[in-house]
């Protein structure tokens, strides 16, 4: 991540000296995913050398944090190998503001705190901590007149969730317009973070093969997977009120869709990719109330086993209700209706303590017409495109083939595009964030009314589901999950585990 | 080659009983080919143990023949490795008919020496031979009553070159068909036996998304190319009078030709097969005689090195006259007249002595509209599909994907899809037709109308070439062949060298 090329390669993406605020200095996000995202950063010249990193926090004294901050990057980002002298050209750049969210005194010591070279304060507040206090901290910014953009710019870093539904998603939107213009909130997904992400769109609109079989006419169904092999960890109390279906499809998952589904924008620009990616949701189909049985899937892990390790069910997992019916696995069947999609099938799913980890786009073509080399015999098998986010970031492209020999008989051939060469440095995906972040980049972000339209359209099966009082189960580490297999009914080839 | 699997791979392509006739029995192309092919199929099974093959030479005594042939196995099959066992099983089914192939008693012999086994004659008269004699063994074999099939079949196997020119292949055909059927006639091009030039036709049909892109909407031009190390070897007579285009273009590549640009056929038999074949042959533009200099490329090889060795020019080869003015090189600029193809060039090269020996089919894709994430810049470099057929035969894929890092910009992605995995035996093309005759399947082999159609097509660059009293020379072991740059004018990415 440190080497001399990446230094060179960063060179036209080194932004401006800014005041980089973290609300939650000291909580898990900063520890393992900011901070190590940030001090990699400062090394290569994605930070300015004259930012300032300021953590604002309640429980410690400032002078506990840069400690608390090299503990972490010791574990986080045990690659940076820090010198004493580097260590203290980058603490130099650390302040802390304690103090309690509640307090309005806290917003006002923290405006002190920010460098404001030659009239100029760019700032960014990075919100890492839990959504209730969201709106609180932005009236907070506001009444100290950090809001405003009249001596640099100021910019609004929230992680989601962005609402629990429709009308939460709504009021949250609106009371952080009220402080700060939508063009200075950024909502991140660290899914579009991703460079295998990424790479779908620089793909599909890289390439002249691929559009004209982008639609209906060609495609049967899309997949989008994400499967985990661990359980709910330490986020059980989240996890009991929102559940897989809130927690990634309707965000992750559904923006990893949009992208797949999108027209071509006009151009690379935030509002064009953000205008292109709404269309789909609003073209997307809102589940019939009577039809949520039949096109969702939701379940629960049972007890069983990862990597021969015995893990607890679900329900037995600490801070989880021995009768509860949340989600950990959830599976939408929704259509796209416009010219392109019309009838496609897009199938997204998720689960907890599935056998194996991995994450996937699968494109998959409608079958050959008829088998040329064996008339009496079946179709050819659906050939299939393969973006494989993790593990092992790349395409595939699923296609047949001769078999070798004294036959015409097909077999699969698979071809291979690594998406980076092994020795290759890839980005994390917070560093390619805040990177965008720094400079005002919000293509990668999602825009209010892509967030309500995403809620809005998966409202009936959140209200079905919240009817729910009992739910499936499946053994952990398997793919035994009830009801998958009939989700995928009339798709070719049927469910495709990933392998 | 031999081993236990492709035993057990080839039993449903086991055929009769038959006497399979060498006419040269003591030429370079038996020993080097055909008699390996044969001994590996007797040894898998390929070759019916009860067969015998014939050989039919004037130039030795029977009894030499089975150690010539022993001699040349261990020169060019090798992997045989024969026990005296095995030798004496394998040469028991040998025979040897000495004679002139002028003399008509020569082939009453030959008849003497067929088994008919209960009445049934299968024979097989491989004519490996210079095509000067074609006429006549035919006519020798129809006056003892070995052209008609009462008795068994009887096939006659010819190798190219089926004719100088249009006048000449008719001739040749109408003899033929004097004394054969035309179903009986085998046209063999060792090409059409590559398992990946098979492969080619079973790619195409066998998946459902390179149809929609297999027409001038979508294809930009298709390069078709064999370019050879090597010089004319022993083969200065007959090149001098053939040269490149005849050689190899008008039979091989344009054969490949066809299979890039048919249409579905609607079943795959030989008829459908070569009906569809021949339907492209008739929709090939004749090259008007002012646009043969425009359309086309002759050179001939000068003096230069190939691989740190120094190499004499082609006209200071043996047999090679010093003003000769034969092509080594030859290129053509074809087109398709018709629906599927109107406007796309397909340009066919060959050459000796060039760089490297590489031996490619590019299906070059139009180029992308225009760069989506950098509007100002040039568009995104065409996409490619590539058939290689040696070395390393295989698929590949050339497209654009996101560069890793904090970019959008793109670079090469190249998708490979091998054709057999390193271990698996592939079958050698001899091996492959010589099965298909002894089956009598002719979908691999040329019809009469196919060959006839393609020196019609040729015949104003046949014409114009032969008026030539200089030639463009190009240093061996380089690609600087003058002209080949223009012929590729308008084409996206320009003459696509073997890399």
């Amino acid at each position: 991540m440190t080497n001399a090329s990446l230094i060179e390669g960063v060179k036209d993406f080194q932004p401006l000296p800014a005041n980089i605020v973290i609300f939650g200095a000291t909580g898990d996000l900063t520890k393992r995913k900011l901070m190590p995202a940030l001090a990699r950063m400062y090394r290569t010249g994605l930070v300015h050398p004259q930012s300032r990193i300021i953590g604002v926090a309640r429980d410690i004294a400032g002078a506990e944090w840069p400690d608390m901050i090299r503990t972490a990057l010791e574990s986080y980002a045990a690659d940076l190998q820090y010198t004493d002298e580097e260590w203290q050209a980058f603490a130099a750049r650390l302040r802390f503001v304690q103090g309690d969210l509640a307090d309005a005194d806290t917003y006002a010591r923290l405006a002190g705190a920010l460098d404001t070279e030659q009239g100029v304060c760019n700032a960014l507040f990075y919100l890492a901590i839990p959504p209730e206090w969201y709106v609180q901290v932005a009236q907070g910014l506001g009444q100290v007149q950090l809001a405003g953009e009249d001596t640099g710019y100021r910019r609004i870093v929230i992680e989601k969730p962005f609402g629990l539904d429709l009308a939460s998603a709504i009021q949250l939107n609106k009371a952080l317009q009220d402080v700060f213009s939508e063009s200075q909130i950024y909502r991140i997904d660290h899914y579009l973070g991703k460079e295998s992400v990424q790479n779908l769109f620089v793909f599909r609109f890289g390439n002249s093969i691929l559009e004209p079989l982008w639609n209906r006419n060609y495609i049967d169904h899309v997949q989008i997977s994400v499967a985990e092999t661990l359980g709910v960890e330490y986020r059980a109390a989240y996890y009991e009120q929102a559940g897989a279906l809130r927690d990634m499809i309707q965000s992750h998952m559904m923006q990893v869709m949009t992208l797949v589904a999108m027209e071509p924008p006009g151009e690379y620009s935030a509002n064009a990719v953000r205008d292109e990616k709404v269309k789909v949701l609003r073209s997307l189909r809102a589940t019939p109330a009577a039809e949520v049985d039949r096109l969702t899937v939701a379940a629960q892990y049972g007890a069983g086993e990862i990597a021969g390790q015995k893990v607890p069910a679900y329900c037995r997992e600490p801070g989880v209700a021995a009768d509860s019916v949340t989600e950990t696995f959830a599976a939408v069947r929704l259509y796209v209706d416009n010219w392109r999609w019309q009838g496609v099938p897009f199938i997204l799913w998720y689960g907890k303590r599935m056998q194996k980890r991995a994450s996937e786009i699968v494109i998959r073509f409608r079958q050959p017409p008829y088998n040329l080399f064996d008339s009496g015999g079946a179709p050819p098998v659906a050939d299939a495109l393969v973006f494989r986010l993790q593990p092992d970031e790349g395409m595939f492209l699923r296609m047949n083939a001769k078999m070798p020999g004294l036959t015409t008989r097909m077999r699969r051939l698979i071809m291979r595009g690594p998406y980076a060469s092994a020795t290759e440095p890839l980005f994390e995906a917070y560093e390619i964030l805040l990177n965008d972040v720094l400079l005002g980049d919000a293509t990668l972000f999602s825009r209010a009314d892509e967030i309500e339209e995403s809620w809005l359209k998966l409202a009936p099966i959140l209200d079905a589901w919240g009817k729910r009082i009992s739910i499936d189960r499946y053994r952990a580490g398997t793919w035994d999950v009830p009801g998958v297999d009939d989700l995928f009914a009339g798709c070719v080839g049927g469910w495709h585990k990933p392998t």
